[in-house]
């Protein structure tokens, strides 16, 4: 085994984790259909109440016209994209060099619907006003990924976004917001997720992040945007007969945590204070904006692996189950909270700060 | 409520159903999760042993090299035709004319992926060696569907198939099974399904067809066909982070239907002499080859409707929900044969028909 194995292993073997909402397996999905009666019908192609209700239901709670259930958000986002440049008739986007989109969906906004994309800002920083208004002309749609999840979840203010919306609509430009994990911000903006949905022309909510259902998303509009886009879903493959496994989940646990991401906020600022108060650690932001962050640490990966595995071991506390390199002499891992953090021993936690902090001083 | 409409309500108040395998509803799940432990992990963006366990399983009884497991076969087979086109250099695909991806899926294949199609044969014919033939010569890629469905589920003879695969072997034409219903055909063929599946370089088979499950798909091939299609599909945004409610469900019900095709292609040929019985019915085609056929009524689509509503109603067998025009004279409706047939007492059946015949020559 080698020693990122060996870091996975022991990550695995804890009894507490602090990320995160618990093991995905087949009791996530039990555990949603426990008071699903038997004949509760299917929906069909996107028609029937079990799919319909709750797409109206997300449509109200984020303030838009109509939502659509989709099964992933990589297929939801491009095709927002698509047709925000058709009626444009401009095949160019403009996003945060760490998009979703540019590094995880092997560019299939390029290789499908041939959109061109423009990067806003460096890798390290988040989209500000002056990088939206020196896109080019024919840029037709900007999307924002609140928080940006690829440099610790960061996020603009409120007075930038709200800038950000005025320019575009000023301009004739869309603007899509990816809300994975929108609901993670409200703490932090002190805003109605519909305060922050009305800055946007579309926006697309993550099943599985905050709320931790099994999989699917959705794409909320006005109503032409989403018939339109109930026919790309098609094209795409993603008008599956079915899809009430992921719809009935998402809905439970939509229930279950929509109004404990407070709790995940406070959780992720506690925990990121104790990792600041060790040797070497720094997190990303240092105040987190969101229920995550990214830990940094200034040792080479192979060492922090070591250090990482063997606190874990010894405390029985699972921080994280692997690194990634940053250089040389760094490596980061992403930290997000979710129901498990209240379930775990504080003095547990507080030994594994303490192991961690005195092997990173070693 | 309007003739049609009562049609279908008449058919949903029926007691017993000839078609299919049940209701679609929250039961499918949960049956198939019954014995699934809570601990089962999730898969993960296509890995873990929750999907790879399955995809190996699959690729095996196809006699493939590897498998992977889609969302939905319009996913599935756009890929597989835009993998051949590539390597061929050539945007061309050829296919029958009511084929799914020609007449279900909104043009996906030329407008995400810039496919051209030539359309085989006329839409009432089963797709000969001439009509392969007689194709441009920059074709990339033959799609077969078999059964063919939109014409009742015909099929071409096996050694057809055998003639179709040896000369695009020979001619540098790659060739693909759309087999969402390829189970369905073997006690036709009285081929073993490796047998069928070694004609083709990939294929595709349904989930919910024959099998029944909940949605999903199998797309079989070589390992290097089955990589770059696991690459397109997470640009497609069907690579979701868990798919295990539709592979435990697929499994499940693969398990329990896999061998009971001879069973539903028995029971179509009987309900199929049954319809021909009738007076001015026929089925399409006469004597089934598979575990479907299409109803054929000479009379007009609302006449129909009428006749068998009351039929229905009268009997308490579920025929079908709907009619579709075929001219201002005659309509059709399909009928494909899963486990419900064998539950419904005989006596009632009898019933049913003598009352469809009297009605259709009064």
């Amino acid at each position: 085994m080698n020693r990122m194995e060996t870091l996975k292993k022991a990550f695995d073997e804890t009894s507490y984790q602090l990320s995160g909402h618990g093991p995905r397996n087949a009791g996530v999905l039990k555990q949603a259909f426990q008071k699903i009666d038997e004949d509760t019908k299917s929906d069909i192609y996107g028609t029937g109440s079990s799919i319909n209700d709750f797409e109206d239901k997300m449509a109200s709670f984020l303030g838009k016209e109509k939502a659509v259930f989709f099964p992933s958000g990589t297929m939801a986002q491009q095709i927002a994209l698509r047709i925000w440049c058709d009626e444009k008739g401009s095949a160019k986007v403009a996003y945060h060099p760490l998009s979703h989109l540019e590094i995880h969906e092997e560019d299939g906004l390029k290789k499908l619907h041939g959109i061109e994309t423009v990067l806003l800002t460096d890798r390290d920083s988040v989209v500000q006003l002056e990088d939206i208004k020196s896109m080019p002309g024919d840029t037709a749609c900007v999307l924002l990924e609140l928080p940006q999840r690829e440099i610790g979840g960061q996020l603009p203010d409120f007075e930038t976004l709200a800038a950000i919306s005025e320019y575009c609509r000023e301009n004739d430009i869309q603007i899509h917001l990816d809300g994975a994990r929108i609901l993670e911000t409200l703490p932090f903006y002190k805003k109605s997720v519909k305060e922050i949905c009305s800055l946007f022309d579309s926006v697309y909510l993550s099943m599985y992040k905050g709320i931790g259902g099994i999989a699917g998303a959705i794409l909320a509009g006005d109503d032409d945007f989403i018939k339109e886009s109930k026919v790309w879903k098609k094209r795409h493959g993603g008008d599956l007969i079915s899809l009430y496994p992921y719809i009935f989940t998402a809905d439970y646990y939509f229930e279950l945590r929509k109004d404990k991401m407070t709790d995940y906020y406070e959780a992720a600022k506690k925990l990121a204070s104790k990792y600041n108060a060790c040797e070497g650690i720094t997190t990303l932001p240092e105040v987190p904006v969101s229920n995550m962050f990214h830990v940094h640490i200034a040792k080479p990966k192979e060492q922090a692996a070591d250090i990482l595995a063997e606190v874990q071991q010894e405390s029985s506390i699972g921080l994280t189950g692997y690194v990634r390199e940053i250089n040389d002499a760094s490596c980061y891992y992403e930290v997000s909270l979710g129901d498990s953090y209240a379930g775990v021993p504080q003095d547990k936690v507080e030994l594994a700060f303490e192991l961690l902090n005195g092997k990173m001083k070693a």
